[in-house]
């Protein structure tokens, strides 16, 4: 219809031209005005930058704890910020859709790891569980960022967790499994294809004898890293990939945020820990009194941003939000919130980076869900009956059947001050929880909870029974002895990590909150795109995680 | 941009009608052309139809599990529709967004139920708890079903379990409480509001004696009904509601799926069953062999479709598929795969039927998710190592660490033959479980489900103990003995159902299927949408159900 109305202008000018001059010259300049009607309905399917949000094991379910205590906390951190998440934000502005996760091929499985996830959302095509930049046969496929290296733009991975694990790690490494971290490490220094890399994970890059030779760790603080940085190697040889990244492959190095605030260059790799990054509670509290030492997944969100936002041809930018899956397999609700306000606080910077533009795809969406996570109500503390004022209880008492849960609980579950894990060191710091009392994971718990559990509920925590799946030589199954888990047993898989899934166990009652598994589910995920209108209604539909990519790379990089 | 181009028009127009007679006519034909441009983009904000459609505990998990039946089972019964279901095409002409659905208030609490959430999607304000059609201070509200009819409309409501069930119920009635069934029949029959009412539930409209009283009994059989509608009756009183909703208030009755399909009239009360209509399981076998008595919740659609939509003021219809939750409840993935598949059918229906118009708004959402649903994968079975042909296996095994599940598990979830409702029935007709052995129950199961299980899982199902949180007097929790429950026990509320969920955790580790609850959990649904543009857009968010509710009654009822 609007090519037709300009052909209509068009005549019509042509025949002014015949008639009067000075009137003419008018209504020229006037139909230019149209011109400019005719291109704008055309939709945008190209932008310069993808920028891609991984929030690891954040569906549906995730988000709604996120959402119930942005909204309805009575003392929720955003009540100053209109009780709106950034992902709302992003959200509104933009489309929201949901998107299925499992290995796609016709061998494919119902449940997906995190690394054959991120290869199907790197490559757009099936993968097979726990590769990594594969394809389901085992071939190497170039990944979206790999394209786009190619393509002349600028490069970036940013995680919470290690930069070598399989979320990162398939957008730019090709390995048969997300365990080899060392051989990842090699690719991901030595291909060229990442300029910017933030996140831990030092303890793969590092010689094999790092806690032991000297003249190694003192080159590591010579580079400026603190100690915590070089604590211990994962590595069999005696390469210092960190060393060879600088002096063989240019990139600028930094381990803390003072370091990354005031490095300058095109290629930088930051290594902020050894293993993981600092995790959302600890960050809470550190941002608190303003000392932490690492960059927030934020900090280096916004640093990622400017350098890599200098290179003309555009970029390709991941940004995982890795730990919420760490705390939905171990069951713990209170860290899992704090990981989501972590993830939610760098959407934030990508919101404010990207709102006023028109040339960047936004995606973020999960890998896939973790634990089965929900609010439930409870035939434990019933509500009291009371009396309403309206006109319609025709004098009965109102007085639910079952405890649908207070809002306090959200408050409550922000205030934890440790994560499980933090619990479980404070029973035993080597983790032998052998021979652990009922008492010490109370004490344990109670130290870092608001919500209280008794010795009773402690003893629970402590049991053990014999792996009746033990593997001999597997990677976690080779204990012979559990945690013991009643019910549901088969879907708890970590070995001595399933003492805080008790600990969940023990907490959930109280805080309303359930957990159905310790490993993922295969629930459709959450996908919040924000860009150029002609991309983003692509989105607003029920897609599969290979359709996401594909329709990122076709933004990103005509055909 | 638009309004300007065509004030350019004008101008162009008038200065030609003094320059050429014979061309100006020409040009000013054109320009009204021209004019249709500019009212072709101005957004379609109001429809003369609404049609919601409410998967009862269809949280984005148990679209999850649809959608990969649908597309991935082996012998899905969707390979003939290219693996689609009818969510997806809708969802992909339409929109889809995300909902919150907890009781909205500043009092209310993290957990809905049925009744509240439906209150709260017929009225767009905050509901308590089990309330029915009015607001969390307990005063009746308008909802958008009387506003339609108020407005000249006509109003239908649907369901596959009760008429006078929380769902329906809180669409046309207003109580306290939703277990006053009894009241909300009279409610429904006589307010003239609902002009078609298909579902269950025939027993709180029958007299208290409808047993044993051989002239009410001769009266429902004279009206048409099967004995199976009129079995017994939930009232206290002598009232016989539907010869009432006959007599009195002019309803046209019908009780099978042939008086259905032959009734005529705008007023129409279908009362299929006595209680709750056929489960999932048991329609797809009648289907199979073409035996079914009652009509299914897509022949009630159409149905319904196709009376309402004689008005030429248009209508407000809701359509639930109930079941789905009472599969969640006792955790029974195969019945909730054939209760989505059913809901899927009238899902169907809807589409089929509002597909080329534009002045109706379609509305698929859930009111809750039921039983923290998922995949996930396991220690058990570990799948056995293979060589992979592709490049970049480096000479290593295909050998992932854990069980990811097959998807042959999806067609052997499709071929179980009964509910766990029907396992309890086998093991004892009258529920009396408390003397049971292991042996009976794995009869019970294996006899019904393609997953086995051995005696030993059977004697877990037995399993009894006291019920701590015993009320007196209480609907639910007045039995002094539970079922056995070892996890997140507080989460299981329904006492000897709970039976059924022991069951579904003896089938889990084969299933790859896990259970979070015996209840609700709050994880935000799905929300599909079909209709103008200028609506759909609106609902591609996060949301909460009672800016749905807004959304719709703007849609449908100018101010």
């Amino acid at each position: 219809m609007l090519k037709k109305s300009l052909l209509v202008l068009a005549i019509s000018s042509t025949l002014l031209m015949g008639c009067n001059d000075d009137d003419t010259i008018e209504v020229i300049k006037e139909v230019e005005v149209v011109k400019e009607v005719e291109v704008a309905p055309a939709p945008i399917t190209q932008v310069k930058n993808v920028i891609l949000m991984i929030g690891d094991g954040m569906g549906a379910q995730q988000v709604g704890l996120l959402e119930e205590y942005a909204r309805r906390a009575p003392n929720s951190i955003y009540n100053e910020m209109n009780n709106q998440t950034a992902l709302t934000k992003l959200g509104h502005a933009g489309q929201l859709g949901l998107s299925l996760n499992a290995p796609f091929g016709a061998n494919g499985s119902l449940v997906v790891d995190s690394a054959c996830s991120a290869s199907q959302l790197a490559t757009g095509v099936a993968a097979g569980s726990e590769m990594v930049g594969l394809d389901e046969q085992g071939n190497i496929v170039e990944t979206i960022l790999e394209k786009a290296k190619r393509a002349g733009k600028a490069t970036g991975l940013v995680s919470d967790t290690r930069i070598t694990h399989a979320t990162p790690a398939a957008f730019a490494s090709h390995q048969p499994h997300r365990s080899l971290e060392p051989a990842i490490a090699e690719e991901l220094i030595s291909t060229g294809m990442v300029d910017v890399m933030l996140s831990g994970g030092a303890r793969v890059f590092l010689p094999s004898d790092i806690k032991t030779n000297n003249e190694s760790r003192q080159l590591m603080a010579d580079l400026g890293a603190p100690t915590s940085v070089y604590k211990k190697s994962k590595r069999s040889d005696d390469r210092n990939l960190i060393v060879e990244a600088k002096e063989v492959h240019g990139y600028n190095l930094v381990f803390d945020g003072t370091q990354l605030d005031n490095v300058t260059g095109e290629k930088i790799l930051g290594l902020f820990a050894n293993s993981g990054m600092e995790d959302g509670i600890a960050y809470t509290a550190c941002k608190a009194d303003n000392s932490c030492s690492q960059p927030s997944l934020r900090d280096m969100t916004l640093k990622a941003l400017d350098v890599l936002s200098q290179d003309e041809d555009g970029f390709f930018l991941m940004i995982e939000g890795g730990q919420i899956d760490w705390a939905g397999h171990v069951n713990d609700a209170g860290w899992m919130l704090h990981e989501l306000l972590k993830f939610d606080e760098a959407v934030d910077a990508v919101y404010e980076w990207v709102k006023d533009r028109n040339d960047t795809l936004v995606v973020v969406t999960a890998d896939h869900e973790t634990g089965s996570f929900g609010f439930s109500y409870t035939r434990k503390d019933l509500p009291a009956g009371k009396v309403l004022e309206g006109n319609g209880m025709q004098g009965l008492e109102y007085k639910p059947n079952f405890n649908f849960g207070s809002l306090h609980n959200l408050d409550r579950l922000y205030a934890q001050t440790g994560t499980f894990y933090d619990m479980m060191n404070q029973v035993n710091g080597d983790w032998d929880f052998t021979n652990t009392l009922g008492s010490e994971w109370a004490d344990a718990v109670n130290a870092h909870s608001d919500f209280k559990i008794s010795d009773e509920q402690g003893t629970a925590i402590t049991e053990r029974e014999a792996n009746e799946y033990h593997v001999d030589g597997h990677k976690y199954l080779s204990a012979t002895e559990f945690p013991k888990i009643n019910d549901f047993k088969e879907f708890f898989v970590y070995g001595d990590e399933l003492h805080a899934n008790l600990i969940g166990r023990a907490l959930s009652a109280d805080q309303n909150v359930v957990w159905g598994t310790g490993t993922h589910t295969a629930a459709p995920v959450p996908v919040y795109v924000y860009g150029p209108q002609g991309l983003t209604q692509q989105f607003s539909t029920m897609q599969h995680h290979v359709d996401i990519a594909n329709k990122m790379m076709s933004a990103l990089l005509p055909e």
